[in-house]
């Protein structure tokens, strides 16, 4: 037995040490691409535990990849380097919810969806809604900063994080932020550990910023016949004084899959549907919705549907709900981007992207939370048709180019991680990812902290092909 | 003439490069206390010139310090270590709004307040909005991370940065963010460099967010005979679903020095003066405006008015502007504070102010934006009185380890600069402290850029009699 695995069994005791094969496989995927065996699995249930662990790994230079439910895009839960994997997920789940103070207090462990939970039993509201949010955990939205369709009225994760508390690379214990909305105290590690993608720390707790539970919702839908219409609509709206909480979008590909996957009447003729949701004020949602459709009818959308009642506003959002399980009809592998663009080149986005789908002969869908520039092109491949693989690899490639060349980013949600870091440099340039660099070598000088995401490896190129 | 010197007038011509004692007095001091020299006032106008400063000043170990207009409260464009003094306020003024992204490119140099003006043009809102707006340059703004009391809704000058443009500490030029709203590429450096009072860079250019402007606007006036109920309206207010854009106080002692200074019928017998202000759709900002009136009503607020017209807004909110005109009638000099607690932390922390005004029979009065828990207690004192000057010290202390007891914060918005420094371990312990520097010393090597702020110099107390 290494000396490590000793240290590491006398800490947690043989029941939340793992080494076996069988074990260690559960913990070598994520949602996104490539298979790494970690060579021990470990579930600290203390800060002071995780500090031993980081000792321990510096003491033998292991690499350290803290993991919540896997359900990363990214790769950040890979334990690309072998090493200690943690799994964060056994932690005791604990939400204290202060309604005075309008903050919860969290243990990275739980579950965002009962963070929502908690929050709207207080009247109140945490607004970060991954799509994840029933089975990712709050300590994976902090590590990649984690979007949601609300984010476009609300902001993403790090925008309602004020504190956290941090185990350092080298062991140690840290506190940022705290309890307050306002502070201006030292440079602002919070929001720099937040969307780190783990590779600056282990977070152990973090105070979460609530909303007051808007009291109002109205969803609406419209189709659109071209691209080009759409993306007015869509401007025209985001400067007519209203901003509604959410605004998705499905580009004709997805609206056919889910419509072939359970038929409900869409208009599968449009180039692009929008669905809307406000909220608020009962009588302001109202005003609202109705300004809204004004706009939306007067760039000739049809139809323009407006929610009578909850359950038709369900019925509308299940169409979103379901492009996910309908493209997985098309092909067995998705390739799931989130390249975003500034609101304005969304119409050139989507045209570079019609351009990239004919070229490479891809299967690429578009959906996604348009009203912030943040679009999905997912590509739908199979792993197993290798030259297929290499046409969706240059397709994705090409994908980041566009966005880049339209002042966009790589990445609006998902991070960077493994997938997306030989691009890095061509989006922040030398200088920028070399003052990155400094913040992790100045913190983690034995790169044992989640290494392999963000800093590209020597010659690393995107390759979805190894599985 | 020293070799730096030449280096400096060969580059910007003699026009832009000051050294006469005349030219470099006015450059000496801020809003805050001490004068400090700088060896040499320079005038950059371009990025390369920037660059090609922090090069000579590396190459000859001198002090870099940035500064705007010189509005800062806690010591950020004091040149504590002589050497080059840059002065930012003759940068061209640029302001681009790009309407159909909601953003704006401007320049270091502009006014907060014309931001403001170019958003309103295009029917939008740039919400940060601190008292000095008129007169500070954003580039101050942005190394302050400068509130205001629209905070309480919309966030700080933080929550509306999506890019910059930064010249590093050894001379480079860097791009951080960018025009989307959502990015995850990579650690947040837009957000670090925010806030970080210029002890990491000089921003040469920003992106900044924009709102849609709200088209509509309420004002409400409430008094309290003690402070522990109007406390109660705060957080019942705050907790009702309403979030108003500002909730500003006044104690008793603010109320009665504006009274003194200009009598307009303020309630002087009252403790507590809450001035609120609710915007958004017409309809709402009505409903809102009833709903919360209940709620101050219920908890015997009296009186509370509703401004029935702007000319009557802007009559109710001409209180608490002449605070700051008031209060400096009370004595010469003023010690401006802004420590910060947790929102249900209010009247404990008010109770403790009150200790302490008592035990240091100093001038405390008491302002601010009380809604996001951020205080403004003031000493006003005379300079030229050391044994009075003594007694504030040691108030000041003590107004911090209030604040930190109450699981607040040093600064809510002012930030650390000279003056908070040596409590900087209180807030965020020996590890925190120990962090921030890591970034500094890995991004700024010889230690040139704005030294002698955040982080203590050895030994370095709190002393405001040197003038």
């Amino acid at each position: 037995m290494h000396e490590w695995e000793e240290q590491l069994r006398a800490l947690l005791s043989d029941k939340r040490v793992f080494t076996e094969i069988a074990d260690r496989y559960s913990y070598s995927f994520d949602a996104s691409f490539g298979e790494h065996l970690p060579e021990v699995v470990v579930q600290p249930k203390t800060t002071e535990e995780v500090q031993a662990i980081m000792k321990i790994a510096n003491r033998f230079t292991l690499a350290v990849t803290p993991r919540g439910q896997g359900t990363c895009l990214s790769g950040g839960p890979l334990p690309v380097h072998g090493g200690i994997l943690l799994d964060m997920a056994q932690w005791p789940g604990e939400i204290n919810v202060f309604a005075d103070d309008l903050i919860a207090v969290v243990t990275p462990s739980v579950l965002t969806a009962d963070i929502h939970a908690a929050a709207e039993d207080a009247g109140l509201m945490y607004p970060p809604d991954p799509s994840s949010a029933h089975v990712s955990t709050i300590g994976g939205n902090l590590a990649e900063n984690s979007g949601g369709p609300r984010g476009l009225k609300y902001g993403v994760t790090k925008d309602f994080v004020i504190g956290l508390e941090i185990v350092t690379p080298e062991g140690e214990v840290m506190h940022t932020g705290g309890r307050t909305i306002k502070n201006v105290t030292g440079y602002d590690l919070t929001k720099l550990l937040v969307g780190s993608e783990g590779t600056l720390g282990v977070i152990t707790k973090a105070t979460l910023k609530l909303v007051p539970k808007p009291p109002a919702k109205q969803t609406m839908m419209a189709a659109f016949t071209d691209m080009a219409t759409a993306g007015k609509a869509i401007s025209k709206t985001l400067t007519s004084g209203v901003l509604p909480a959410k605004m998705e979008f499905m580009d004709r590909a997805c609206i056919e899959a889910v419509e072939r996957y359970r038929p409900s009447g869409l208009p599968t003729a449009s180039e692009a549907l929008l669905l809307i949701e406000f909220d608020g004020h009962p009588e302001t949602v109202k005003l609202e919705a109705e300004q809204v459709k004004k706009i939306l009818e007067s760039l000739e959308a049809d139809p323009v549907i407006t929610a009578g009642s909850e359950e038709e506003a369900q019925k509308l959002w299940s169409a979103r709900k379901l492009v996910s399980p309908a493209i997985a009809t098309i092909k067995p592998t998705k390739i799931s981007e989130d390249a975003t663009v500034p609101r304005s080149r969304i119409p050139e986005m989507m045209e570079r992207l019609k351009q990239i789908k004919e070229k490479y002969q891809v299967e690429l869908v578009v959906f996604g939370h348009i009203g912030d520039g943040n679009l999905h092109p997912d590509i739908m491949c199979d792993q197993r048709d290798e030259e297929e693989m290499i046409r969706a690899e240059k397709a994705v490639a090409e994908i980041f180019r566009a966005a880049l060349d339209l002042g966009g980013t790589l990445s609006g949600e998902h991070g960077i991680g493994t997938m997306k870091a030989p691009f890095m440099e061509q989006e922040m340039g030398e200088v920028g990812v070399a003052m990155l660099k400094r913040i992790k070598e100045a913190w983690d000088p034995n790169n044992i902290m989640n290494p392999g995401k963000i800093f590209a490896e020597k010659g690393q190129k995107l390759v979805l092909r190894d599985g």
